[in-house]
């Protein structure tokens, strides 16, 4: 699944209401919890900026100002939305954990995470970089997360679990791509230019692997956890290994990112 | 050690008293800190639901709400604080940093990690959904330790540093397990179903390493540091590798997690 | 580059706050937060006890109390402050998104962690061992970094993201070394006593990888990404694998730490 | 009336939960307060003890050991919840603008200063004095009311709006008084020793008067808004003016503090 | 003056906002309140929300919902923004150490309170009533002044200091009014119904001065400090004492309020 | 008593330190708290500057900052720290519920808002109005006193309870001064200028009395509780009423304020 339609986005944000009415019926030590951040809005891009600025709000930075900042942003670039939705798609199919759709929404740091990076990228496109590295800063702190400002996302994204994984200042991810937890897209030596991984579509990369330097992963590859990743991946392949060497050539499946299948 | 009689609970909760009571003597900046979180409690449970209540209540989720769920849990269930008591004693004897009962209990993030989900599968158990979901998602964040509400704990585990460590849904850990930071019990696939690990007694894994898959990790096995498992591990063997392959037919000593020896 | 001469250090000092002013004019959201931690400070050993102290408070450690332990820690030791300046440096020649001086002092908490732990290291050797135990977990909860008060830091050191690094009670770090985030120097066995690795000068280490036990990692090494490392290595050498063996009998460059080369 | 048969204060704890329930449907924003503070107690007492520690925690004062610390008071000495019930009661038939028993409990600082104040006399009879000057200060910031804590209260006591009331050491209230905002119930003279005035039952104090010195305010008498008394006021009787006179042999009612009639 | 024309309030904002720019550049220490409160707003009426929820906002009370709540009671009423800036200018002219438009809006918690008040009141009136007692409590804690949400205010208000100051449900207050602090408009007597003053346009009324039942003061009065009221108050007279007699037939100038001429 | 020398001054901050070390050992609950704000301190005036700050920090104004501002006022002017003294000393001598230094330091927001203003003064003479104005509506909120700064204040100055204490802009207080709560010093017309009484030294006046325009109370006079004082009062008098009318041609001791006789 690419995008969403225009019906398929409103029938995903109505899913996620009457989710959230039962979870606030269940729970009402959370009742106040949920309505304040998902009950009471009348869409789904105030609901994400209200929950993002919630995370991200400091002494320092007011959670009133956070939260028009990242408002702003969600209506100045439909796209952002957009492949929010699509991420929450993502991960409802492919995480077997996750037998709901509100669940990323509210309680995965690896999905606020991407979410707070792609308006931190449109800020960073906007110029203000002083608030994207203070942001970034901040994510990385709360949610274990550090993916530069810079870095361009594509949608149907899913990072499972989130803690230590690092995505650098040129690394470029496709859509329909799904990461585990300490995952590193990272650079490799100390010149400046184009030196992070590009990631094709429908990729899977195990946990903890690294993808080093400017580098391709292409479309269906998928990497084992654990792997060290140096040079190009060919489509469809798997590899893995410190380094990481070919093990299948036509990796076993259509799309890894969907299958999520771990085994190397 | 699997569990403690009541007279070494008793004399483990008076041991950790005196050591608290001199901490509070030689460092007056804690010592409302120490007598709010230890010398005024009765018994052990209150000290351990009042500090996790510390660590993971937020402006949602108020502390003493917390404190009260955290105690009616380890009261309604004798089994938690019997194996909180379990894992303090496992902290003492394995890590040669710990020269005191009480660190674990107040200092280490991957102790109060283990409690937190102790309670949380508790909650799990009970039908409380959201809550779990909720409490799992705090403690990802402040204790960088993401562990499944429905995952299945044996006593005697010491998970140290924790940063990075990830549990899944249906992992079941044993008795008297070390694992070290960035250890993940991952699933594989996007099926529901039982899809991850079972590891035995007295295993230890090393840092970063993956065990992924329905598989079973036998008794006192051991898995070298940044190794990526997708077999099954015979009881009393080593390995190690990505995919991890065994390097030694017999573990070199009678149970891996009690001797922490690191070398592969 | 090792430390700075007291003209450097002046030069750094008036440069950072350049770059602040700059950032101050840019960003009004933060204006009052840059002046408040960097402008209104007569000395860099004031904006970094304030910083730290701004990112380890709490409800339990009074921002003014942590300040004052802070600042009385840097003017009791010089060596700190220039230490860390050397620091920032490394931060700034080896790290290609790193643009401004100001950057690692103000938003990366890799640099945090180190500084938040040579004064760790200071109270320790005070005597002050609750204390640093205290602030090592709230360190490790906040950066994601855990470092036993008791290791020891040369200077010129760079961890890069930071999150999951752990460095062990015994283990001793030499100067200019690179650290990516995930790196784990620890100790292997039960026992107390010399069991963590010691670092030599110019060595870099790369994301995820494990260098365990009291091994000597020699002057210019380099350990690629992911390898776990249960040997000394030698001068000059480049490792990797699962468990690391010698790829490269002398590393391709001067100085692997200031060449960032994560090719393997 | 005087006191509540234990019939009447069920009945009252249950009319104040099905209020807190109507209240908590009409006003989502609210519904995890109410259900946190009212709905999952299972007593009147719990309830008044979470309350009142969410009034006045701090970041010194733990809320839970606020709470810990005000539930022990109520639990061992019964007559305070007896009083706050005959309190609540009060404010229902005497201010013609509670129209529901829940508004003082929840939202009438005047019906807190007084739970707060019966608590902190409490632990001043335990001899818990640094701790109960503090919580006086606590109150007066928060509620703008300063009582002593060796203050004798009774019961069926209303402080109606609160801010500026003031009561002395050794000041003693009968039952079944009406206070408002500003009354000042004051010493005279730098000796220590009884310097306070006795309040007789059915008394009731207008706005902003101030009694001063040791006398006695007998039974069912009156003192008009703004006056200033340092004379015994008769039973019965109406007193006003600065200095106040008597302005009415017999005071117009049965009781003054329940007609809470001001003109004068 | 009633009330402005938009030119005039235009020419208000834009005034609010080069004063604000002034204080800002001369105290960095207050920089970022004032953009965040001020100088990145593009109306008037955005401040006043956002500065009231700064106020008013808790851990119960989300400071963005209350935002929300503000705005939208501010636009949904048009009367409300234009009273608070009558209300300013009031400050402004009848203040004498009142020298800049910004300094009531920022500064003055008697007129936080009023803009709080007018605000409850269109709650109230909307069937809100559990939320507009909760922030009416909210303002008697924090301001110190306890204004029932049902009190009818016009416009033109100044009250002074604030502390103390306690206005009844069915009090009516006319324009151009100024109060003192511990003003009182009370009610009188137990039963419910039209039982508190109504204030004439122009009136002023001195600190702690009391005007208790339902009476009526006439325009232009003047009430001296002090004073007890129980009777109506004719036109453009002065009324001093406990209880207050007439001192002056026609009070000495056209609008006390304006005046605010304290001698009696 | 006017001004204490030097061995006073320090028998008094060491009496205090006792005071507080017997506190501390009776209540560990508030043990930190106590060391925090006094005994780690090697002087009064950084007690009294940790202390306020304590209580007037906010997110807005950093604690630490405020800590620095208040410190270096009191190092700038030393006759504030020797006022602070004087008061202290006037609380002890007149308040006969106050037996012990440390009371009125740590408790008496009376005392606070004295010291709060003093150094607010001197940030008015240092022509930081801004922050002036800032920190009178922060004391004017957490006090209920409302202290413009540029209000000036004499030695031995004691304010009771506190609650609706205002001072306006011209005010100047003698010394040996006593206010009880509910004092106003006010102002009279809209007119700028010098407007506010001028208050002789050894005044008492009491509770919710106002003394209103550019009048003098002369040395030793005493205003009665609930008065309203719009002419000058003669040295040694008593008045009493609205409006004050003499009521004992000479005050019937020495010094009203070091006698605190209410009676009238």
């Amino acid at each position: 699944m690419n995008t969403l339609t225009q019906p398929q986005s409103d029938t995903l944000w109505h899913t996620i209401r009457r989710e959230t009415e039962q979870a606030c019926a269940d729970e009402p030590t959370l009742a106040s919890f949920l309505h304040l951040t998902v009950l009471r809005h009348q869409s789904f891009e105030r609901v994400l900026a209200f929950h993002l600025s919630s995370k991200l709000a400091s002494p320092i930075m007011d959670a009133r100002a956070l939260y028009e900042i990242y408002l702003n942003a969600l209506r100045s670039d439909d796209s952002i939305v957009e492949a929010a939705l699509a991420d929450i798609v993502a991960y409802y199919e492919r995480d077997a954990a996750c037998d709901a759709y509100s669940l990323p929404l509210l309680y995965y740091k690896g999905f606020h995470a991407i979410q707070a990076h792609r308006i931190n990228h449109w800020l960073w496109q906007q110029g203000r970089r002083t608030l994207a590295y203070f942001l970034q800063n901040r994510a990385s702190e709360v949610f274990g997360v550090d993916i530069h400002p810079a870095a361009r996302f594509g949608h149907g994204i899913m990072i499972d679990h989130g803690t230590g994984v690092v995505v650098g200042e040129t690394a470029v991810l496709g859509n329909d791509i799904s990461l585990l937890h300490g995952v590193t897209l990272g650079g490799s030596g100390k010149e400046s230019g184009d030196r992070h991984p590009k990631i094709g579509d429908g990729v899977m990369i195990g946990a903890n692997a690294s993808v080093l330097g400017n580098i391709r992963v292409h479309n269906c590859a998928k990497i084992g956890a654990g792997s060290v990743v140096v040079e190009d991946v060919p489509a469809h392949t798997t590899v893995v290994g410190v380094p990481a060497r070919t093990v299948v050539g036509q990796s076993g499946c259509h799309m890894p990112a969907a299958e999520m299948d771990q085994r190397i």
